[in-house]
Order: structure tokens, then C-alpha cells, then sequence
């Protein structure tokens, strides 16, 4: 067993990255594909067979036990189907099955994006040791998973802890997902920059207008810089506070490129969470930034496929 | 072990009741006792001791080997002690080491009354059967607990699932609570009632002014009464789906007062689950209305208790 690996896959909107990785959570091989996400299945598909191409040609391969995969979501962890928002190509795309097959039957876990992070963040990073946690990435979207009994809780469809399409205002705006109010229509690195855009502020001439933009001029005390990070804050801190109450975790843990802002979104983010984190059971609530950085797709991916051959290694 | 019994305590803002219950969630003896709930900790006490009292004098108490606890919360399983909201005599009371020392310490189980509640419908109601359930009260108060992975979970310190207390309209009305918009503010009887108050409905001379007559003017037409039933409907459903797309339940259950105004509630609750459950691993989420009744906290306690003892009842 300490010689036996598995591989990871991690299936985002910009990239398939893949890696063989042992128990220790060490990648021994890493590979990495753009997603050609605006074209046919096919093309998709024919990406991850790259991948997966060079990982059954290194040399470690006859090592491996099972393949991890964290997709981005909605995933079907029962049916072994992707639907990511972002790649219009896949719709019910039998991923599970396409990839047993192209490993020769090696039992093939699949999780959320989310959940994958939140496996990463169990086993190495700020969640470590905890029995509760929500671990979430603000980014171009806003995504999570869930921690609970000491345990991952990928859920039946293995997407537990979407954290980012819970509706916080619920005569919000509409959302892509269809719902109102998602805390990713407020707290989102595109929403942010949205509302900062709305309420007149522009980058320099050539500056960033992105939402790592709009934290440098918060930085700089720009006030509809500051307020787009506030309302930010203040979606995150309900959603992390519902998921408190709900589920009683000890810890939410903040990773993805809003949270690279830093203070300029931590410092808000704590100050509202002490508004809205205030029973007994939840008040005591610990914060932190993500550990884990660009491999913790990876990770993760790895991590569900350990706890599913039954090696515990968080 | 089929001879065994535990004994069961549900105690509310209104009424203190013990039961003998049985593996098949028989009651065996029942005794209620109103809730001295503006009094002393002494006088609170004395109250639980009366029915203990009973109970420890029924034959078949040798019978007895635990004892289940749903109370007013929240409550705090890991230190023993509660802290019911509107119980105000009682802050970090030491209700489970009083009890055990009153049993001659026999093992003894708190747990919330939401949580309890779900324990009774996971057992002999809308949830059995099913892996993952959120079951709610909604009377004076919005309460819930959970079941995930078929089992119930009533998180470290016996408050998860206490959906009243999430923030659906983060920048609505204070809540008792300390927070901001939570379901309780708009979907609670009170807080039904007084949003068609404030919208100038008014029951009929000697007519009942609580959101029970509400539900009687919503049932003739009258447009304030069904908006107030509206909106209680939607802030239900958005947390519903913040559920649902946190921890993948398969039904919500809706019981307590307010759900006894059936198709007034139902009918817009379904409308607006509609809205807000939408993403495909949450959209199949079914809805019913609670089956267990006025011994629902006893059936729940004694099930929490025999689910201690390690004995599978449900």
C-alpha cells in the first residue's frame, strides 16, 4: 500500500490538469491541457484521453489503484455524469464511464469541483484536523464542499457544500443557476468587478478592471471599490453563516482569486460574520484563507479516490 | 432488549411532557406538566423533577435504560446544558447532569427540539425511509433538524438543521437572534400574522387574529392574507434549497402550526421551491407535510436516545 498510488484528474473551465499521486499527497507526474470548453464532446473528450495518455505511460502507472476525479459542476456521482455550467459541450457527458474504460477498469471516483477542494484543504491545508468545515474558492464562480464527522461529504450526486448558489437575497437578482440572490451573484470575482463598474469606478488607463483591480483600489481607499468588496463580504458571511447553523462546522475556509485580496476581503468578511454567525453553537466559528493552491483540484480529486478504495489518509 | 424502554423528555416554551417509550415508539406512560416559563431556575427545575417524579414511579421503570432529551434550543449537547430562547429563567442550565443524577445515572441524551422532531418523522413519519431529510417546524418559531446518509444528524452540539436561523434576505428585519433576515422573521405564525396586520388586514370582529385566521382570509381571497402566506412561503423555500443544495436532502417535511393551513401554505411553497431548487441534483427534492403530531419532541427524544444506546429503531 505505500507504494500504491492514484491518479487525479481535475476538470475545470480553463484546464485538465492530471497527476499520479501517492498517500503522503505527493504528485508524481503532473500534466496539464487548456479545456477546449466552447467545443464539441468530442474535442473534450479527446483532451482528457490526452491526459489520461500520458498518465498510462508513465512509468509509476502499473502502481495506480483508482482514479480520482473533481469536475467542475453540477456533477451525477451516481449516474457518473458531468453538466459544467461552463462546458456547454458536456450535458449528462458519461465521464465515469469513458474514463474506466480508457484505464482498463480501475475504480473511477467522481466529485464536484467544490468537494475536491474541500478534500484538499482537509488533508493539507487549513482544515487539517478538523471535524467541520466548509471550504469554498471565490472566484470567477463561487464553489465549496463540506467537511462534517471528521469526514468528506461529497453527498449522494458528489456535490455537497455548492455554497455558491445558495440564495442569501432572496428577491435578488435572478442567477445564471435560475435561482435569486445566490451568493455567487453578489460575492463572485465577475460580480464584484460588476458592481464596481456599476457604481462609476474605472481602472486606470491600462489598468486591471478585473476584481484584483478593484481590491487594489480598495486598497487605496477607493469607497465603491470598498463597498463592492463589502456587499462581497457580507453574501459570504450569510452563506457561511446558514451553513454554520445548518451543519454546525467549525471552520470555513476561503481560497480562490477573490480571496488573494486578502485583508480587503477578510477584514470585511470577519466583521460580517460577527453579524451574522451569533448563536451559541456557531459564534465560536474559526476563518481562515485556503492553504492549497493551484494543485488542489488535484489533491482532492486524489483524496476521494483514497477514502473511496477505503485508505484513509486525511 | 426487546423488554427495554428509554425514557423521553420534550421540553418547550409551553409544556414539559415524559413518556416511557418502547423500541416500536410505543408510549408506554405519558405525563405533561405546563412550562413555568417566565419563573426561576429553581421553580423550572422543579417542574422536570414532578415529571421524572411520574415517570420513576411507573412500573415498568426498570425497565428504562436511557433517557432522551428534545428541548427548546439551542441547546448544548456536548456541556449537557440549555439555553432556551424563551425559556429565559434557564441560561447554560445543567439539565442533563440534573437528570442523570434524578434517573440514578442512567445514560441520558439532549438534543434540540428541531432535531428531535426529525428523529420522530425519520422514524414513524414523512421521512422514513429516506437518506437525507430536512424536517421543519414552523409554529411560534421556524425549527428543523436533519437526517443525512439515513441516519440523524444532530451535529456536535445538537442544534443542526435549524433552518429558522439561517439569513435568506441578508439585508432585511433584526432577528431575536442577533442576525439579519432569517426565515424566522418572515415565515414564523407571528411574523405571518403581523405582516398581513401591517398590510391592514383585520380578522373578524372576535375573529382570530393569529396567522391561523390569516389562513381562514387567505382561504376566502382576502389578498393581504395571501401575500403574507406568499412571503412566509418564499423565505421557506429559498431556505428549503440552501438546504437542499448544501446537503442533498431527498425531502423537506413541514410540520407545527402554520403547516396545518395545508394548500394555503403548500401551494405557494411548492410555487416558490420551484424557483430557487433548480439545480439538477436538487431540482427532484419532494415536499410533505409533517405526519407525527403533539408526541412528535417525545418520540424524537426517545428515538435519539435509543440511537445512542446503539439500538437501530429507524
Amino acid at each position: 500500500m505505500l507504494n500504491d498510488l492514484v491518479a487525479a484528474l481535475d476538470i475545470g473551465g480553463t484546464k485538465i490538469a492530471g497527476a499520479l499521486v501517492d498517500t503522503g499527497g505527493r504528485l508524481l507526474a503532473r500534466i496539464q491541457r487548456p479545456t477546449p470548453a466552447q467545443e464539441s464532446a468530442a474535442r473534450l473528450s479527446a483532451a482528457v484521453d490526452e491526459v489520461l495518455g500520458e498518465l498510462t505511460a508513465a512509468p509509476e502507472w502499473h502502481r495506480v489503484r483508482g482514479i480520482g476525479i473533481g469536475s467542475a459542476g453540477p456533477v451525477d456521482a451516481k449516474a457518473g455524469t458531468v453538466s459544467p455550467v461552463n462546458i456547454p459541450g458536456w450535458r449528462d457527458h458519461p465521464l465515469v464511464p469513458d474514463v474506466r474504460e480508457r484505464v482498463g477498469g480501475l475504480p473511477v471516483t467522481l466529485v464536484g469541483d467544490g468537494v475536491a477542494i474541500a478534500a484538499a484543504e482537509h488533508w493539507q491545508g487549513a482544515a487539517r484536523g478538523r471535524a467541520g468545515a466548509l471550504c469554498m474558492v471565490v472566484s470567477t464562480g463561487v464553489g465549496g464542499g463540506l467537511v462534517l464527522d471528521g469526514a468528506l461529504q461529497p453527498g449522494p450526486s458528489g456535490n455537497a457544500g455548492h455554497i455558491g448558489h445558495i440564495s442569501v437575497d432572496m428577491d435578488g437578482d435572478p442567477c445564471p443557476c435560475g435561482s435569486h440572490g445566490c451568493v455567487e451573484t453578489i460575492a463572485s470575482g465577475t460580480n464584484i468587478a460588476r458592481r464596481a463598474h456599476a457604481s462609476g469606478w474605472r481602472p486606470e488607463p491600462g489598468g486591471d478592471a478585473s476584481a484584483a483591480g478593484v481590491a487594489e483600489a480598495a486598497r487605496a481607499g477607493d469607497p465603491r471599490a470598498l463597498d463592492a468588496y463589502a456587499r462581497a463580504a457580507r453574501a459570504l458571511a450569510a452563506g457561511i453563516a446558514a451553513t454554520a447553523t445548518l451543519v454546525e462546522i467549525e471552520i470555513a475556509v476561503v481560497g480562490g482569486g477573490v480571496a488573494r485580496a486578502g485583508d480587503t476581503l477578510f477584514t470585511p468578511l470577519r466583521h460580517e460574520l460577527a453579524r451574522y454567525a451569533v448563536l451559541p453553537y456557531v459564534r465560536s466559528l474559526a476563518l481562515a484563507p485556503a492553504i492549497t493552491g493551484t494543485d488542489a483540484g488535484l489533491i482532492g480529486a486524489a483524496a476521494a479516490s483514497w477514502k473511496s478504495l477505503g485508505v484513509t489518509v486525511a
